[in-house]
């Protein structure tokens, strides 16, 4: 019975088992074997195993996951059963007399290092499948089990170092309840899917794969941001106790599900969702969104082994236009890089990979691959409201020659008499400061802003959100960030163009009463924030909150911005 | 005779045979031996060689860099003499039957693991001793010659992929003439280095460790910035003849030594220097220089195996500002992170060291490192004029909290009685957007601003300066850029403060109409470019500046600038 403190990355509870999503240690040490004939019946045994269990992930991927990520594991068993690769691991156990577990990773050393010198794509990737197919029988040789969490079948709470988009794309929402983690903060991307999952978070305890083993019953308190592990009956019938007060505040705020967002004295704004993929429409109605805000595109790109075609894109963007039935759908184009990788597309390690060769810079270097998600989108458009945005643009010449690509696929499709909407608004990310600057001349040319600011705070401040030695200067209520809003917001009212904002700010309650007085017409947050921050919003009044932000932009730090919302805005006791 | 282009990066001419500094291909393949002792005769020959040749560079090190830095080799010779060490090499040889460079890296490795494992900074660094000496003899076993750029002997221009600050640190300059590496620009550290050197370099040309052999006879035309490569007696005659009449501009520069910098409508600005140590300020003094706008400390701490203690960098310190005489000479505190490491902080790696835990960062952090420099800083005071900076500073926080501990650092020197001026400026850097847009705010607290363009320019735009796939980002004079350097003048004279430049901008003749234009009282650059600056604001109205830089402000991209910066002063035609 212990307690870990973090941070509270998505709210909720959860009570649950511990899984441990952590890498096993299979290290082992080269032994010279005299029974070689056990030896080799040791291997046989741990192949048989495996092959087994390949079949299983197989079958049960095919079900769960679609043909798709299940020719994965089929590749798998074609190595598996290569007579190729396991004969010359049995000849070595016999000739040099080591054990199996020496033999194969020699003999695999080789073919792996066969195939990632190969020029050849495909054969680099066949490379990556024989690591795995190692890992496997390996394991099983020293008997350690491996993790796949594409295999979790009962109710858990994910423990790991930190979880990867791609590890979270694999997690099965039906049986996981909760996460917790190592590393990472309220805006790593852990966090944001934990939100997106509407499952509670604990992120950043440091040290909870250490302290909790597998099967440990543990409690995320995602609005405390606390991990109990193993606790008593007492704090468990507590926490059951919360559970219940929490649903029931939710079911307050489901009451909002239908209203407009309002304030007090009667000044309309949006409230939008983030979304990943199409599933994430369900909770954007569930949570009264009033469209998306961030389509959040790379989603389709990631968890693959190579890049969607142009129609399988086609089919997402419509099934979210469809699905949202005439509202806004703001999609953002591929934002690829920094800490989003796609392992297909090969790019060079790069020592600062935040400020690196990502997102819109890559898709005006890539430009088959950007001009084929254009199409997709293009194409989708006549299925109802879709605003396109353009991520990290630095620069007006990279916004003209990004709309410029656009044009040109458009006027090819209409050529084609292919259908396309006629009032697609193409507008930008605003998450470099130079944007942020220069908003008043970018204003004249886009016809929207969305403020994303994650990425602006680390920017602005120079310190990477991810990192914990620097993670105090990620400061969302700044003056500084807030000068660079307003700059953004007012240079699109002059120029009678909308400003939105999709970085996790827009749902966090000490930024909402700012943000209303900066003027900002649309907040684009997790769906699961929405229903909150429009409880929030109808008790406030947007005057107030214009001199409340008045006074803040004239601030010198932080902590005085955190107290003049306090003041102003104190009777707001949130969960 | 073939020619490759590459980044101007420091102008000048340097004709002289190519010096490789490459990391040799110390490759081999375990072989079984029979004749067993031919091979342990073969590693002691490997090894006697090393020897002579530690002894000899030690004793070099000795006359040249003085017993600190010798210290290293001789720690290598005791590593090369040690039996513990090098009787397993050759029971190996004769157990296991194998080669000698098999041998020397299995047991070598085994050392190195142990040291590594030791929680004990001492003993790490010898498992970095090992590696080097296991290098050493290695090579002398395959045959192949290392590098030492400490032994150089005769005039050389280094070829290389890129330099690191502590190779730089390495280079005899009275026989590096020159040098070229394959990446970098303008502002990477090489280039810095190189001009601070006052010898020709140009960066970036991508193929140049692979285009040119050692020995080869190479022109480096820091101009143009182009590298011929064996050129033919014709092309080496019109360089000669290049290399006078660019002694000759030179010579009509050095007329305006002493004199003042002042506009053609009678504005006076300062010219100052860049300096990494004591020894550059030769240079500040031949070329007219001012005062000094940057001295960076962290050259201080580079290059050796602990902190310097703070007698040393007093000394230093001392002699910088007796050296300028009442010249006012601007230190910056230590700004160690990013792509500056110091081994011996034993720093963990990070994502985005770009944006992480560097300059005032960790000083605020690591209290006793900080507070010596600053202890050191204030017992020099008294022998000029002193202005101290602190680096990358975000938010008013930092800098409050930096001032403090300087003013409890001077109390107690005050309170024993050590004599401290009483007239410091105490300023900051502006690197990070937040500063620059806050620069109301911090004017009422600092002394001044110094602008370090370099890492403004990265951080606002959200591209690494060294990552040659957004270079095309790096754009100093973009309209965004010109703004905040707005908002941090107006800033600063708004509270009679006053604003320098000490990032590469401001000794580029492009940008200079532009700052002055702006109102920069200060511009602070290599000292090789003040003259050739002073010879340009001779001639400029920093009226028709201002209204240059006014109509810059407002224009739309970094093409348009250019483009009225050219008209505005068509005439100047610079080399």
């Amino acid at each position: 019975m212990s307690m870990l403190k973090g941070i509270a990355a998505s709210s909720g509870i959860a009570i649950a088992k511990a899984y441990r999503l952590v890498e096993p240690n299979l290290s082992f040490e080269k032994k010279i074997v005299t029974e070689v004939e056990q030896e080799i019946s040791r291997l046989q045994d741990a192949l048989t195993i495996s092959k087994n269990e390949l079949e299983a992930i197989r079958d049960k991927a095919k079900v769960d996951l679609g043909e798709d990520k299940a020719a994965i594991f089929e590749a798998h068993l074609l190595i598996a059963n290569d007579p190729e690769l396991i004969s010359p691991i049995e000849d070595k156990i016999k000739t040099d007399m080591v054990n199996a577990e020496y033999a194969l990773n020699e003999v695999t050393d080789m073919f792996i290092m066969m195939f990632e010198q190969m020029d050849n794509e495909y054969m680099k990737e066949r490379a990556a499948d024989i690591r795995d197919v190692r890992k496997r029988i390996l394991s099983h040789l020293l008997g350690i089990r491996l993790v796949s969490p594409n295999t979790i079948s009962e109710e858990v709470i994910i423990v790991a170092e930190d979880l990867t988009p791609s590890d979270t794309a694999q997690l099965n929402r039906k049986y996981v309840k909760g996460f917790t983690t190592n590393i990472g903060g309220r805006t790593s991307h852990s966090a944001i899917m934990a939100r997106s999952m509407e499952i509670p978070a604990v992120v950043g305890t440091k040290s909870v794969t250490q302290d909790v083993l597998g099967g440990d019953l543990i409690i995320i308190d995602g609005i405390k941001g606390e991990v109990h592990v193993n606790p008593s009956e007492e704090v468990i019938k507590q926490y059951k106790q919360e559970q219940i007060l929490y649903e029931e505040q939710k079911a307050e705020w489901a009451k909002l599900v239908n209203e407009k967002t309002v304030t007090a004295d009667g000044q309309q704004v949006e409230l939008v969702a983030n979304i990943g993929t199409p599933n994430d429409l369900e909770g954007v109605i569930n949570n009264g969104g009033e469209g998306v805000g961030l389509y959040r595109t790379e989603f389709l790109y990631m968890g693959r082994n190579d890049l969607p075609s142009e129609e399988e894109q086609f089919q997402s963007y419509k099934a979210v236009l469809e699905g949202l039935n005439g509202k806004p759908v703001v999609v953002r184009t591929l934002d690829i890089g920094g800490d989003k990788e796609l392992p297909y597309l090969n790019l060079p390690k790069e020592m600062n990979p935040f400020l690196g060769f990502r997102a819109i810079r890559l898709c005006l270097e890539e430009q088959d691959l950007f001009r084929t998600q254009l199409r997709a989108l293009l194409r989708a458009s006549s299925y109802g409201n879709l605003k396109i945005m353009f991520p990290m643009i630095a620069t007006l010449d990279e916004f003209r020659a990004a709309k410029g690509i656009l044009e040109e696929e458009k006027q090819k499709l209409v050529s084609g008499g292919v259908q396309v909407s006629e009032n697609i608004e193409v507008g930008i990310m605003v998450e470099i400061p130079s944007t942020a600057i220069m908003a008043d001349q970018f204003a004249k040319e886009v016809d929207f802003f969305s403020i994303g600011t994650n990425d602006l705070i680390q920017y602005t401040m120079a310190a990477d959100r991810m990192n914990e030695r620097v993670s105090y200067l990620y400061q969302p209520y700044s003056p500084a960030i807030l000068r660079l809003v307003k700059m953004v917001i007012d240079a699109a009212h002059r120029e009678g163009k909308w400003t939105g904002m999709c970085g996790e700010m827009a749902g966090d309650e000490t930024a909402i009463p700012l943000l209303l007085g900066l003027g900002l017409d649309e907040f684009s947050m997790s769906a699961t924030s929405i229903l909150k921050a429009r409880s929030q919003i109808l008790r406030l009044s947007k005057k107030e909150m214009e001199s409340l932000s008045e006074k803040a932009l004239q601030m010198r730090t932080t902590e005085e911005v955190i107290e003049a919302v306090k003041a102003a805005t104190g009777t707001l006791e949130l969960v």
